[in-house]
């Protein structure tokens, strides 16, 4: 309360999720019982007022709502959920492509019907065909495709969203991206946003990976430093794109300037992306298809949250990631979308969380954590998000069942 | 026009697909040319009165928006898409087993954990526990339970709907499901729905095969007839349940009372049970993912169509069925979502549509007819649903994309 000078209170939920238990743990693999559902649970949380509109603060306490405290309840801002509804923390998609022009439904139909994506490429499309997309739209029309996805994917409860560039290579188009994410960050205050600079998502036209990453580090970098367009640094580490000597380069150049470092690693092929992704500390490593037993080795030693997309996969028709080794040897896993109009045409976390369930053999535990707890650490806010208790950001799921396992089972439809 | 007093217009559709061509030509493979969508389309369909609600009776005209008869503009029910969205033949689900008590969702987490559906068994969980909860809840309470899903399932863009009894075993609960369907089928006059009778889910505790068939052809049977409480028959045939002689006897005594039959076929194990249902001139032979080559060409020789179930082979980590041999073959291929409490949680046609799109390459003519056209055929409707021309039901959905393809990449949720 110290300071706090209007709060509201959010009772009835049947379950509460916070995941305090899993707070204190080290290591990725979760046990049932670390999930702790409080029967019955409540949140107070604080408000902050953003150009007039009051949103969620921080949470000012958890716990069952018939232990609220007396003080907290002085508030006419109380909403109750009579036990119809759980509590979540709030879902997080630590990978998204977010902010692109253009659809690319015909090569989806082609590439179902037996196309090969190298095909596709050698017509103009894959990539390249929402890259010419994107630079081609005007930033105010960007926007305004990212704003509406934005509308979509909060109420399918995602409430924080890693979004990269990559689809301008330029670095106009590039610029635009990010200064449109910014836009979506102000637009939308009561969520978490994380913009990510991936100029490295492929080589632009014309140019050879090594002048590109090092135009990227010393020219690009700075500026974006300097106009605060990005959080992060990602990179596209793979046979025939950029490789582990590249991606140390740009960690340096990027960490040097005080923003994260994330890769794709070990999606197409083993490149020894994973390894080099621990060796520079990056966030995050995405997809690991083909990741080897060396580089699951050296995720487990490192802060390197393993993020993985069940979703394209799928849509790839490739082996699932191998989430129970990467779990068992002790590395974080986080779940997310890999939303992009090319490899996974969807943003709903739900069902990309449910693949994984269906897929990865993770308990409910460790399938919760995946979207919110580790989803954060991914997104470098380890201490700020995913979990429902004093002091971090409030933001918070509500789920249409009565269990996290009874949401995951029905997506939320028929419970 | 004849003899009708009032009718609606809805124009300005980006695309209409009517299926028109696919009506007038045999066999289960199409072609793409086969869509032939119509660019600015518009549909003209009667409106009848249900209970004092005025709702979609049948296509009176389609075409051009520019083409409409002007003796039908002489009405002020007329909506404008605007070029928006799209317009194809309302979605017909054509297998579920929509009217059931209780969820497994704890069921869910362990299998997909690794515990197996026999040692779930074992301990009176899988199909015993959906009876149990369904022979427990009052009829009202279990209309109330479908009347929900079925306002969520039409907000998804289905139309029609099959649902069949088969957790009651016994035959108070059994006929309970049938008289819940009865009462959603009234309460629901705007889509079409076809009820099944499924007491040859499984054997019922204390039975055996045998005299159960025997009670349901002799005594059953003609009391459901009597009562008009279903449509068709269906039956389990596989290993363990029942077998080709079961089911022989079953359709006979079926189709002698004018009621149609469809099974369940080749799901766990090969039982000849494919043949069976092209002999016994099944609507539906469904499931399928271990039919033989005898079995598709049985099948291509008959009126029955193969109705496939992606969900259900998705979610207990199964190989799909063999679709594009069947329609290779020339069988039609219809798509359902098989909507059940233990090996698809999930009524979402479209999402099961798009699971199709990744696993069976179809083309997506067949896509389109195997959730509509066909899906109408394994109803026993073809003739009456499944296209959008003059005579037919007026069942349509309209879809938020520019195209058929545009909506099966994005499932409508950010074209």
């Amino acid at each position: 309360m110290r300071g706090v000078k209007t709060w509201a209170v959010l009772k009835g939920a049947a379950r509460l999720y916070t995941n305090e238990r899993m707070v204190e743990r080290a290591g990725g693999r979760f046990n049932l019982s670390d999930l702790a559902p409080i029967e019955d649970g409540a949140i107070v949380y604080s408000l902050r007022k953003v150009r007039g509109k009051e949103i969620p603060g921080e949470i000012l306490w958890s716990g069952e709502t018939k232990k609220i405290p007396k003080k907290f309840l002085k508030t006419r801002k109380q909403r109750d959920l009579k036990q119809k509804a759980c509590l979540i923390p709030g879902l997080i998609d630590a990978h998204t492509h977010l902010v692109f022009a253009g659809d690319r439904s015909d090569e989806f139909i082609a590439r179902m019907g037996g196309v090969t994506y190298d095909e596709l490429a050698k017509k103009g499309g894959g990539i390249q065909a929402s890259v010419r997309a994107t630079r081609a739209v005007t930033e105010s029309e960007l926007f305004r495709i990212a704003k509406r996805r934005v509308t979509v994917i909060a109420a399918l409860g995602v409430r924080g969203i890693e979004m990269k560039s990559g689809y301008g290579l330029d670095r106009a188009t590039e610029f635009k991206q990010l200064r449109v994410m910014k836009r979506i960050e102000e637009t939308f205050p009561e969520f978490y946003f994380r913009r990510t600079y991936m100029g490295a998502h492929a080589v632009p036209p014309g140019s050879s990976a090594d002048a590109w990453i090092n135009e990227i580090c010393t020219e690009i970098l700075p500026e974006i430093k300097a106009r605060d367009l990005a959080h992060d640094v990602d990179i596209f580490v793979d046979d025939g794109y950029f490789d582990v000597s590249h991606a140390t380069k740009l960690a340096e150049a990027a960490q040097r300037l005080g923003l994260g470092f994330r890769m794709h690693a070990d999606e197409l092929g083993n490149t020894g992306a994973a390894e080099a992704a621990a060796k520079n500390s990056a966030l995050s490593a995405d997809h690991l298809l083909k990741i080897s037993r060396a580089g699951i080795a050296a995720l487990a030693g490192s802060i390197t949250v393993a993020t993985l997309l069940p979703g394209t996969a799928y849509f790839l028709r490739e082996p699932h990631a191998p989430a129970r080794d990467l779990l068992d040897a002790g590395v974080r896993v986080a779940i997310a979308s890999d939303f992009n109009p090319g490899s996974c045409p969807s943003f709903d976390l739900p069902m990309i969380l449910q693949m994984a369930a269906v897929n990865y053999r993770m308990n409910s535990a460790e399938l919760l954590a995946s979207v919110t707890l580790s989803a954060a650490q991914a997104m470098g806010m380890k201490d700020t998000l995913g979990a429902l208790i004093p002091g971090r950001r409030a933001l918070f799921t509500e789920i249409n069942a009565l269990s996290f396992e009874g949401w995951l089972y029905t997506l939320g439809r028929w419970s």
